[in-house]
């Protein structure tokens, strides 16, 4: 890491989700010269006086106080951001931009703001699928933007596993479809809220078999009944002692990723040229394990794609060279 | 309602699950004189000094103060409960039965314990299906004892909707098969405990066409993303304008139950003669609502179900006459 300066400091971006901030100084080739993260996300942003009254001035105090010394440093390096910073909850909102769509568009559509501060941030927009049951993105889009940088393959199927799941489907580099899964977070309900999670045990280490035996079960005859009856197994399995507490958590998380991934396969009309993921590494191994169980292998995992689709958006946009 | 007398309390009998405790008095023909309910679920049994080192004596004070002037005046009325008392966080734990089997094999096995007042208890078993994925029960085996009294068809398929929902097949008198779906508690985690619920409003009054709307998805070509897709639709038809705050959570039932009778109905091999409801009379309306939409109507619905169980499962166990 070096000290910003005019030279490596070409670009301040900004992945600003919902519980956190994290922040990137670009020098002029697009290398990452120095990150940083910050808990404030827009849920959780510090307590500033007047925010109850006006939002922004919570944004633009996390703002200066995250990336102050960047800005002053290189008064002329634009400032970017993606992710629910977008959102109605957000700074500003901006508006969703709907797919099909190619990428590049989305680096012409960002949305200025005025910060108060030294410069304009500019505001990534979001993707909305217009459908009988709608879909969104905020965030997920620069992630898939950078990782198309190192994938370029005619028909991709790109995976973003969290507490919201997105698959992202690009064919001849235009965004056509993306899916949504709430696994994550119905995961993190069940464990915390249900009855399964009172016999649950938190494992020392990761439990693989426990994760295969519980993605198994939605291409078994069991799975026909579906993941609503299928997750009571989690606490059936502990009562007749086949399942011990401290596999239980990762039974569940196989379940419930099973059932995603065998609901994928079955939307899919042909197998993509290549799978792609992105996200935590430990998560995206656990998806990988999961995509090959179900014939949806070989998998490739993305690097730094949000890094990437942020200086890839800020090139779009013309703020970079 | 009668004062109870030797005539009139022929049997003391009680639903006692993990959140309430429902009482009934019978008279010698077997109709319910007087019932009785308390809010001490085996979970939430009143504070009784020694309880903590000896969980037994808050069980016994909370059935003497429910029905201790039963007992005083009836000194030869029998004791039967059915319910989660009878599981390993209950007064003693009753050894499942396992299906398939005959209903009248389970008032031949009811547990007699002592309880330290003037007569003993006798619980009734819960039911266990040994599988690759086990169900259990418990409760629920006395109300569908108490419906198999009114109805007599060879082939029934009964649903008893609730926190967890039940699905019995009853074949020419026997109990063959069951299936739990989660689906009650699973809108409970997720209207409590995730974004879902941070769009929702409660309505005055329940709102039936945004349920069937919900309940429809899973026939739908959206419904094959499965339900863990499918729930994020509650949150972005909020976000496109297309479903009021107020229609939200009778969407998200519907949608769950629905995809609950879209699995049910994708396992059944044929119609059954009769499909049979038995439970809160709302809850029940909505399940008579999605099974017709799915072509699994006519649906019956039981009365008094419990009540009936808990009377023949007496007679069966020559408590009664």
């Amino acid at each position: 890491m070096t000290e910003p300066t005019e030279n490596n400091c070409a670009l301040i971006a900004l992945d600003w989700g919902t519980s956190s901030l994290r922040c990137y100084r670009f020098d002029a080739h697009g290398g990452v010269a120095e990150r940083r993260g910050h808990p404030w996300g827009i849920m959780n942003l510090p307590v500033v006086d007047g925010a109850a009254a006006n939002p922004v001035l919570a944004f633009r105090s996390a703002l200066e106080a995250a990336c102050g010394d960047w800005m002053a440093a290189a008064p002329d390096a634009p400032l970017i951001a993606a992710g629910m910073v977008g959102s109605k909850q957000g700074w500003r909102e901006a508006p969703y931009l709907t797919v099909p769509l190619a990428p590049d568009r989305i680096g012409r559509k960002l949305l200025r703001i005025e910060t108060g501060l030294s410069r304009p941030l500019y505001i990534v927009p979001g993707l909305l699928q217009v459908s009988t049951l709608p879909n969104v993105m905020r965030g997920e889009e620069t992630q898939v933007i950078g990782a198309l940088q190192q994938w370029r393959d005619d028909e991709l199927l790109i995976g973003l596993p969290g507490t919201h799941s997105k698959w992202v489907r690009v064919t001849h580099g235009r965004i056509q479809h993306f899916d949504t899964f709430m696994t994550g977070e119905v995961y993190g309900a069940l464990s915390a809220h249900t009855i399964l999670g009172r016999t649950m045990h938190k494992p020392d280490a990761p439990d693989d078999a426990a994760f295969m035996r519980g993605a198994r079960v939605a291409q078994s005859a069991e799975g026909q009944a579906g993941v609503l009856s299928n997750i009571f197994s989690c606490r059936t399995l502990g009562l007749t002692g086949e399942l011990e507490p401290q596999a239980q958590p990762d039974y569940l998380s196989g379940l419930l990723i099973g059932h995603e991934i065998a609901a994928l396969k079955g939307m899919a009309s042909h197998h993509p040229q290549r799978i792609g993921l992105i996200g935590d590494p430990a998560l995206c191994r656990r998806y990988q394990l999961a995509l090959e169980l179900y014939g949806m292998g070989p998998v490739s995992v993305a690097e730094q794609a949000t890094e990437a689709g942020l200086w890839t958006l800020a090139q779009h946009a013309d703020l970079v060279g």
